[in-house]
């Protein structure tokens, strides 16, 4: 495969304000932004927001010089801690505040037995099920324009049989089985906004998820796109592994979001736990050999999930190291130093990747640009117009 | 849980052939036929109808006194090994031959990826599928009223990834996806015959089978019963695994069969064989430990699941030893003398799950009877009346 894919090559028509051709003119072409979803973790941004301290400013600012795409959390125990008292005003500021900044947002995750409301627990099944479509109600209509893409539910494969604690969602799964419980939630969802993007998101990548999409999908369930977790605190997967998930996981036809990926800059997890969460350390120090290591691998990650047709999305789960478990899994140390992983995304992502070009006008007004899928401006003697890239159709571009 | 939910506590209201009550008389009940499915596999009955000598004349005595339910093979590479030439008459003069002696029979399989008809591999993948599902019109259809049970489709969750060799079967489920071919194969089987019982099976017992289900349920595929595979030529599961497995799939509410039971009194298997049919041996001796073991192994396997309320059949897959992998599997050895496992069915079978006794009727020629679930004829001076009891209604019986 190559990234021809995430390319155009495209006729422009370029007009002046009257429509008439712009003639055997230089135009610069300069892409805004990129079609391609390279996207983070936007935790930080709710602290940011609210303290608005110089520490989370600089965080801030590395954020959104890398990244189009962010998740915000909305795991129900924290969002809605108690009962009727959602943090709806937060979350809209911080959502609004990435969206204003060409950010697209999405929230994570409606539906999930982690992190769950306690006082769901005193009601009964039904009642569960009831407050947990409500909930989605909320949140995806009353954000809808703002966040239009949701992780809809989360690790439905584990949720029945998830046994660490009791919790309101692992008992609906329970008695409805998996497949009703995703066709409930996203039904939901889809009836709330119809234009969202709506994401059926998994850590387990076996032959389990393979066949409970299936299902879903047999079961007229509207998932709008795949999403496998790939947080490798225990080792990078390697590409071997990578084209065999993307193999597998491509049979469907449908986009696929690397929704969490994360991998470290220091110490491997041991290979003998199996819930990451049982890992907890005081100190998980990032090293220069690790640093090195992380870039790397990033570079191999990022490459071949873009060379992917399939692929709309990736967002590394931690922007920060120290965040989740304590890992050394971000792209900027817990000093708020840049990391070589961020210079070799950066490289990536609005260099090698990116469209910054200069082409000269036919007779006609035309030239044939060759540029990475995404929006653009085009300036010429001081006027500029706009536009979006996504297809190889001939096109019309007003300078004004 | 006990075993009251095979049994009926019935009030019967006994007549003469005018419908006057038989007052005060002795009235012996005895069972002809259990409701529960006490199968095995019937292939030798093939052997013996066709050859009819001595040595399968015993075996299938031995057979037709301990089983009420048989299972016929239905594979397409040896069913129909050229195509336009199947072999539906040696089929249907074992079906009648079974069904006139009070067998029930299923039909195995309808679509699977192994012994499969090479020549179907000529055809594009939709053509296959054209096959598939007219072979399931014919076999459905044709046996209808003699063979109302199929194993429709056999080892889903393995078959799209089934790599050994390439089949016709596995090209088109993995084109299709699992469920899309499933539901394909059920909805043909049921159209053809819609008040066939229909199953899907597979030896796969883990989750993956669970969310298989799940998905099939959701997408509308009419599964009457969930079949379950258990081989254990590496050792019996044991009561523990047992029941765990009797948990899991018992979620679905739908009735469970075991359809493919093996419980070998030789050497086991090693732990390390995967595929079951990668052990291949010479000789695999019946030892005289092996069959105590065995014995016991039947009697604490038949227990579980005829306690079991969802469980409506157990089928041991080999009669004799020697038959598939020449494994000791059966309840009769090569040289046709019945094992203690064959003894010790029978006594379940036909002693402590069988009902024979004698009731009194009162001066309404009334009696109350405890029973298990199954065909009865009752017996008073030389006359008699026949009926099935399966609940605890009231029922009259005219004794002629």
């Amino acid at each position: 495969m190559s990234i021809s894919y995430r390319m155009v090559t495209k006729k422009l028509h370029f007009t002046d304000g009257n429509g008439n051709p712009l003639k055997e003119k230089e135009i610069h072409v300069k892409q805004t932004n990129h079609s391609f979803l390279f996207g983070c973790g936007a935790f930080d941004f709710l602290a940011y927001l609210h303290r608005k301290d110089e520490e989370f400013k600089t965080l801030t600012d590395y954020w959104l010089d890398l990244f189009n795409y962010g998740t915000l959390p909305f795991y129900w125990g924290n969002f809605e801690p108690e009962e009727g008292h959602p943090q709806t005003d937060k979350l809209m500021e911080a959502a609004k505040y990435l969206k204003e900044r060409n950010v697209a947002v999405k929230g994570h995750p409606l539906c999930w037995h982690t992190v769950c409301a306690d006082w769901l627990m005193k009601y009964d099944n039904e009642t569960i099920l009831k407050k947990q479509l409500e909930r989605i109600d909320r949140e995806v209509t009353g954000f809808k324009g703002v966040i239009d893409m949701w992780d809809v539910i989360n690790e439905v494969v584990i949720m029945p049989i998830f046994d660490k604690y009791d919790n309101a969602i692992t008992r609906i799964c329970k008695e409805k089985g998996r497949v009703a419980l995703i066709k409930e939630v996203f039904d939901k969802a889809h009836e709330c906004n119809p234009d969202a993007v709506l994401l059926l998101n998994d850590f387990n990548t076996s032959i389990n998820y393979e066949i409970l999409i299936d299902g879903c999908l047999n079961a007229g369930v509207p998932i709008s796109a795949i999403g496998i977790q790939s947080h490798q605190h225990q080792g990078y997967w390697g590409k071997e592994k990578l084209d065999e998930v993307l193999d597998r996981f491509s049979s469907f036809g449908l986009p696929i979001h690397f929704t969490e990926n994360t991998l470290i800059s220091g110490d491997i997890m041991p290979a003998h736990i199996v819930d990451l969460n049982d890992w907890q350390v005081d100190e998980w120090p990032s090293s220069p050999e690790g640093e090195e290591r992380q870039a790397k691998e990033i570079e191999e990650m990022y490459r071949t999930l873009f060379e992917h047709p399939l692929v709309q999305a990736i967002t590394t789960w931690d922007f920060r190291d120290g965040a989740w478990l304590n890992a050394p899994s971000g792209f900027v140390r817990k000093d708020n130093t840049l990391k070589p992983s961020y210079h070799m995304l950066r490289k990536l992502i609005r260099e090698e990747w990116w469209t910054d070009t200069t082409v000269k006008t036919d007779s006609e007004g035309e030239a044939v640009v060759e540029a990475f899928k995404g929006d653009y401006c085009f300036e010429s003697d001081g006027l500029s117009g706009k536009a979006g890239l996504s297809d190889n159709d001939p096109m019309e571009i007003r300078i004004v």
